[in-house]
């Protein structure tokens, strides 16, 4: 849900005290138009954008499309004014938007070449202020928001099992945790996945392993039994090994890179 | 000027109701770290998101400089709970920003191996959210922060000239700009540059023009006199033809990639 | 996570524009006494007010301590003015959140008297602006906090089920919710129940059920071998019988009344 | 009034980042419906939290009437998702609302059995955020608001007695207060009933007497002559004592229990 | 009470994004000095804008302090940078303040050549955002804040007479008011303001008459025996007719002037 | 841009929790009347305080419109209790703004009467929270916005060259500010203007000069051949002596009583 209080903000750090270059008389219509192909997302942050305004957003697409270079995703109409103070910032949120909806379907398409299961997910590496937008972006090309915040999933990491030990600090946080709630515990070796599912939990998160490794700590949870936990791979990988890491057999493969650093698509304004 | 309600809107979308993850007893001491080499930035950001939960933090490196991976840039020291809640948020904004600073400084590396003067601006395609950290970030890593906001530097935009003709364009907003602000004139062909010089552009933006193009816009402007004009090249440069446009004698090449398309830089928080 | 922005809020609607009776001066020290026992909650709601006009706060006891008439939960020292000024701000806040917590306590209690396990939980029926400090001041008191927001727990609803089919509202819901996320299934009848666990419930929510209705639930669960699907029971259900709801072997009872039907604590803030 | 950026507030925190439940196509019409009989309030509050997702909402009754077991006071047209992503929080803000001018109606027709002018008044015990909410519900029943806040009428306590003694206590806060604001004086025995109007009351405060005590301070008034000095009676006051207070001949009787203690009346949201 | 929040909005307005005139390193100490004569208040806010960005700040006097022209009334210390973004907003904010105040004291002299009772008072015209800043003021310098919002004293305005009739309107206002709250009703002329004072007005208004008309009015007040009412003179009134209204004998002359048309007091920040 | 937080924040401090005054049925039509002569400005933000409860508001006038005493610059029409609630709101803005539009218009005639060309200026002296309702107002009524904040233009300042020598100082804020920024190079004697303009001043400050000095600094510029650099007079300018300075041949003069010291426009809200 994106907050009047967030669009507001966008605008005060773009217009200023005067602006004159945009103080013009009449009415105006554009088109949000695409120049290079790729998954569009964040149409519904674009139109609030300009309805914030006052000016009338159609939209011609729904976030998820694929779309070809000169597609138009958005019509608006409205007073001249504030049409042209509303569209460069809503072409830099759908822009961003889209960069991760793109990047997010490039990697979702790699591993669909060896995978047709494996879930690929973004993370909490988010850029500040634009959390929900970015996850959004990631399920509309068909990724997994993963932990939406530090709320919704337990995560039992090496500073907990360092002081407690992985069982009792499973044990601990499941006791503190919600029946709402999951629990992920993160796991640096192999052999550690079947005492983190034996322990309790309901996701293991295989850390900066290799593939060969991930492969290896998925058999183990197979053969200790743990068909109903899940495994996720998460560190540093890329497109370039996506398809390595989903050919593993793992549920779930993460990645920062798709919200923290996915270049925006390219999209232009046009007046009509 | 990074604001309070800014940092408190980071921890909302991060946190939620009922952290139980972190909420650890006792006190912690931390690095932030880079894992890869390149430009800092956003250091004051991370700071601050630190000193916002009572975290002191301490700076090891300041905005702008070369660091190598393994370089701690920030320590950190305070309640476990605090410091665990504040590390993600004040890594997403650190990566965030030094990956805005570190293609920025790849893009002024490029330029100076053709020409020691020209400038390299960022443009008011920002991160809806983060347009003070990144253009702070682009000035720290030796770039130009361009109009900071739409009140900041007047532009005549084709929309003027199509509706009033050039020169009328131009003495309209330069009877409305204050004598404080500068105007810039946005042209599409050589031969208009120096007409909007002659019309009275404290800058000529030469947009989406070949390098070739904007060697022949600016030796037309100095042909014309217009010393004191100066030339911008814009639209779609990037990384790879910086070095073209460097050669071309223009004062400013303009690159939206630069905030919009910068992948983060690679951090991780390390407890000691 | 209490957020500045709230508290500055607490402080806007109570104080106003020109506020006489506390405008004194000097220093204060107080206590914040209960005046009933209870279990306390919201001590760090309460600290958090005093130190937002700079007063120094001291906790005496814990979030989910029992405590007895007459005991100091927390002392100040500060200026007079800012002192008295915050004062019944934190009482009110404190009072609430001790009241849900007293009342989270006498159910949990009750469910104890015959069954060791049961969770007792509350539910999204919180008091507008409060929904943290009251699902964390159940968590004190040895209560689930149940689902944190709409995002955090995924619930196949009667309309979902009245649109879909309850087979295929599962799952179209399961296809677009998040690994991280678990899944809560309504049903209105126990025959139910086993077909929303076959589906892919993680929980069973038995709504509006009598004891009786529960007790054939949760054994027909058993019986079709669902052991790691949870089954919630909720509606109406009150201290009166949340006993006989323990007794029907149901893993959680969720309680509405914990959070919005809670009288206050009585708590007294004196001078020294 | 009930302002846009507290209920934005109130939508974080019910909704989250992704809510996958709630993302449903279509239209639907609804209505908010009494399950318990009671004295509504808040509907204001309730039709602002739709409207602010511009769902439209039609009010069917009016804050302060008595509502049976399924009456409708509200209904509702709009987009599913947005309807249904408003209800929770609608029902929660009407409930509690519905809650306080429940109790408060009880209270009010309780007094009425003994007495037809005695006022029943709330006092600054609200609940953090919601203050004008509360103190419209209690009005809204036939209740008093009591001092909105700090500004609204001066109080001179224990404390400033304590300091000054009483009579140059009122006269040191009559002379800072303004011509448009008054001035209660707080006084634990009935002989200072007469002393604290002698110094320039316009109300004394009879705080934590029995009605006996209660009977005596009026009585005292009188006989003194103060006929324009209101007195009120306070502390610890319950439905269950309020008529032996009102048979006291006291002005006011005030009762914090009214807002911080009122259980929220039973609402319940059903889609048409 | 000045909200962090109303300061963080001040900062923003000021600063932009890249600040580069005060980017200087090293520490600075400087004083607010007065460089004209005049009643200083503000010094709270202005201290409090410095503090917000962590300078110290000191008092060298109170508010409603008589100054004279190079009186210092405030020294701070710390970061140069911090110091000097914060010297114009908090200039600005004082020297404001100090000007409602300073024509306040001289409203308030002229009165006291002919009157030794009759209060000074401002208005509802403030300027909006500064409400509370400019009522403090006006009280500090000796004047009355007059009902400091819509709720804090009821009015019985012309338009409820002219929909009710005097009598009627006053009863019917007095029913919905708190006994917490004062009532005023507007008369027009002398003859009605006995009438108001019988239907129950604590404070008459004596709205737009001439000195002799509002002293036909007080004496018709005192003729009917209402001395316990106030009479209140308004409407236009300066600081050059304020010594003929409080001639008449009326017991408040308030002032819109006070606040909105008060030259700012000059003041400059030199740096040591 | 006025910011709905803004206005909302102008309600916050007017209505407070229970404004009986206004709550009266049915509809209401107003107009908002000039009831003294003056210059028209802030209506953008007048006719935005009555849409933000949904009053129907139409402008009569336009910012910068000279008006006579009685006429109607606004007609509004919506809810009577919500016309009410507004309307001293609305007054109180477009009085403050016209106050200042007015000041500037009689401060361009005065300059008028000697020369043609030469600016009126605003300052940033303006009234915190203000900044751009004042700044607009001011270029409304023929006036110049000047900077518009601190990173607008870079100011080069006594304390700077203090600290580094006046060449050394500008160079060194010219090789931070960006291209598209102007630089004002603040001097104390006519001598030093032609050695800033020679340093790279855009803008020369003639600070606290006598109309002679500042003849004295712009005949040195124009013999030093600086014709393109624009010479400031500033410092204590009045409306009395705007013309001597106007006379000087001085490109801007700047007047912080403008924004800071201008007295509200008288207009009165009618209803119809």
């Amino acid at each position: 849900m994106l907050l009047d209080s967030t669009i507001e903000s966008w605008f005060v750090e773009d217009v200023g005290h005067h602006d004159v270059t945009n103080d013009v008389p009449g009415m105006a219509e554009g088109r949000l138009v695409a120049t290079e192909a790729g998954t569009i997302a964040g149409l519904g942050a674009g139109q609030a954008v300009f309805e914030y305004v006052d000016v009338d957003a159609e939209l011609l697409a729904a976030d998820g499309d694929s779309i070809a270079s000169g597609d138009a995703v958005l019509t608006v109409s409205g007073s001249a004014r504030d049409v042209l103070r509303a569209e460069r910032v809503a072409v830099n949120v759908v822009g961003h938007a889209s960069g991760v909806a793109t990047k997010t379907a490039a990697a979702v398409e790699k591993a669909r070449t060896v995978d047709d299961e494996v879930t690929i997910a973004c993370t909490r590496k988010t850029t500040p202020g634009l959390r929900g937008v970015e996850k959004r972006a990631v399920a509309a090309a068909g990724g997994d928001t993963h932990r939406l915040d530090l709320s919704h999933m337990v995560m039992v990491k090496d500073n907990h099992v360092a002081a407690m030990g992985l069982t009792d600090a499973v044990e601990r946080l499941r006791a503190r945790a919600s029946f709402a709630t999951k629990i992920e515990v993160e796991v640096d070796r192999p052999a550690d996945a079947p005492r983190a599912a034996a322990a309790g939990a309901d996701v293991v998160l295989l850390d900066n392993m290799s593939p060969a490794a991930v492969t290896d700590a998925v058999d183990r949870l197979a053969a200790a039994g743990h068909d109903a936990v899940l495994a996720e791979a998460s560190g540093g990988i890329t497109i370039g090994d996506v398809a390595d890491y989903a050919r593993t057999g793992v549920d779930v493969i993460s990645m920062g890179s798709l919200t923290h650093s996915a270049p925006a698509l390219d999209l232009s304004f046009r007046l009509d």
